[in-house]
């Protein structure tokens, strides 16, 4: 339907919620696309900076899938580009972590279609910017850690506990919520502290970011109820000590900018 | 020498270098300021986006010192905001991955200054992008892991060898051109294969990127002569052997841009 010349795609991270977190490049990939293809982990507050001229597909939501496979989404991104048109492929977070970017980079590669990447910040530092905690802290944590909870259905969960149960690293659990109670009692069980301090963050840097500060021992308790399906992550480590003080300060401006305002 | 009132501190990641990858909110942070606080890690093309009226003041080279000490930077930080001044303090990449941001964050809270921060693309995600390597990728690395090679002078690395050695996790080694040698050893006598691949990224996403292309057996030999104050990391796993598929196709691409270029 477009001009014979093939088009080009960008895996684009649209990072963790916030429009004000894209980055220059990505805002103007999302500007200059023809087609934005998204899927749900991309806020709605990022969808609202789509011009009205470019096509949307939220490929979480093919017709005729229930769920789509990863292959169809593939097919989809090579058939638009075949077509003519450049496409903006965007995704929560990174494409390069947890985001399958290098996935559909080889179908596009494999035919002949130009890719390139536009990096977005992962929720992990999302969720460190908005709650002060940081990922790495002189005396606490020497290095962070990403992993998935996310398995198969019923699948085992296949991770290497021995080496995650490492006390000097801030482990950072994404798409855990199913799993978090079980992936808290196999860290325990191979060595870390039951009251190590654990920080679920959902929806981080949106309006609806929600906070609850736990341990190993009873984050799989805290963590029952919440929608499985939301995009939430924990923090396990020793930083998450530094929640609460960072919560005061940030409770104390609160205050006195409130002050400042009724005196004036 | 300004108004009464408080200054706050804004500490900002200002990403891996190439400033298309500031936030939008980081850029503003930049643009608002009365005094940007930066140093060495902030690439000359990020500072060349300070407004000329913007104060500017390299923490790395202030008066009579030869290395400047953190705490003298947090006295800093904290006598420009008791001043009425409001800094943004920018780091290379984001300022809580490695950034020592929460160590000044701690120092201004304590003296009742407001903070916030602006996460930032830590130098790892701007190698991926801009190399085609993932961080993750199914059935090559169910996870990515970030530590630091800097030690202390003479002092011995401490780091968990044991967790380290994890072959399912993309481990990336930052500031360590001077410790990689031995950091690869450990590795290998941990467990992990001396064939295991290893990508030297140096000044990623800037004009200046270098890569090469290593394995832990040879990246001691491939990386020294490497300036070892430069910014540069080394990405480790078998993610990596998606490297030449990725630098073929954007060969390809390259070529046929020339070709469609030379016929048109």
């Amino acid at each position: 339907m477009k001009n014979p010349r093939m088009g080009k795609v960008m895996l684009v991270g649209a990072g963790p919620g916030d429009p004000d977190l894209l980055t220059l490049r990505a805002l103007r990939a999302i500007e200059e696309a023809d087609v934005v293809a998204h899927d749900r982990l991309v806020s709605p507050e990022i969808m609202a900076l789509v011009p009205s001229h470019v096509r949307r597909i939220d490929v979480g939501k093919l017709p005729h899938h229930h769920t789509v496979p990863q292959e169809d989404i593939n097919e989809l991104l090579v058939s638009l580009a075949l077509q003519g048109w450049n496409v903006t492929r965007l995704k929560g977070g990174d494409p390069m972590i947890f985001g399958r970017g290098s996935e559909e980079s080889r179908a596009l590669t494999e035919a002949g279609i130009g890719v390139s990447y536009v990096p977005g910040i992962t929720a992990a530092q999302g969720a460190a910017a908005s709650t002060g905690v940081p990922l790495t802290h002189r005396g606490l944590a020497t290095g962070v850690r990403y992993v998935t909870g996310h398995r198969a259905r019923d699948a085992e969960l296949d991770l290497d506990w021995q080496s995650l149960a490492s006390r000097e690293t801030t482990l950072v659990v994404y798409m855990g919520v199913a799993s978090i109670g079980e992936i808290a009692a196999r860290l325990v069980s191979h060595g870390l502290g039951s009251e190590t301090p654990v920080l679920m963050v959902a929806s981080a840097t949106t309006p609806r970011e929600e906070r609850r500060l736990s341990s190993l021992a009873a984050i799989g308790r805290d963590a029952a109820g919440h929608p499985v399906d939301a995009p939430a992550l924990f923090i396990i480590g020793e930083v998450v000590s530094l929640y609460s003080a960072a919560q005061d300060a940030a409770e104390r401006e609160r205050l006195i900018e409130l002050a400042l305002a009724n005196h004036g």
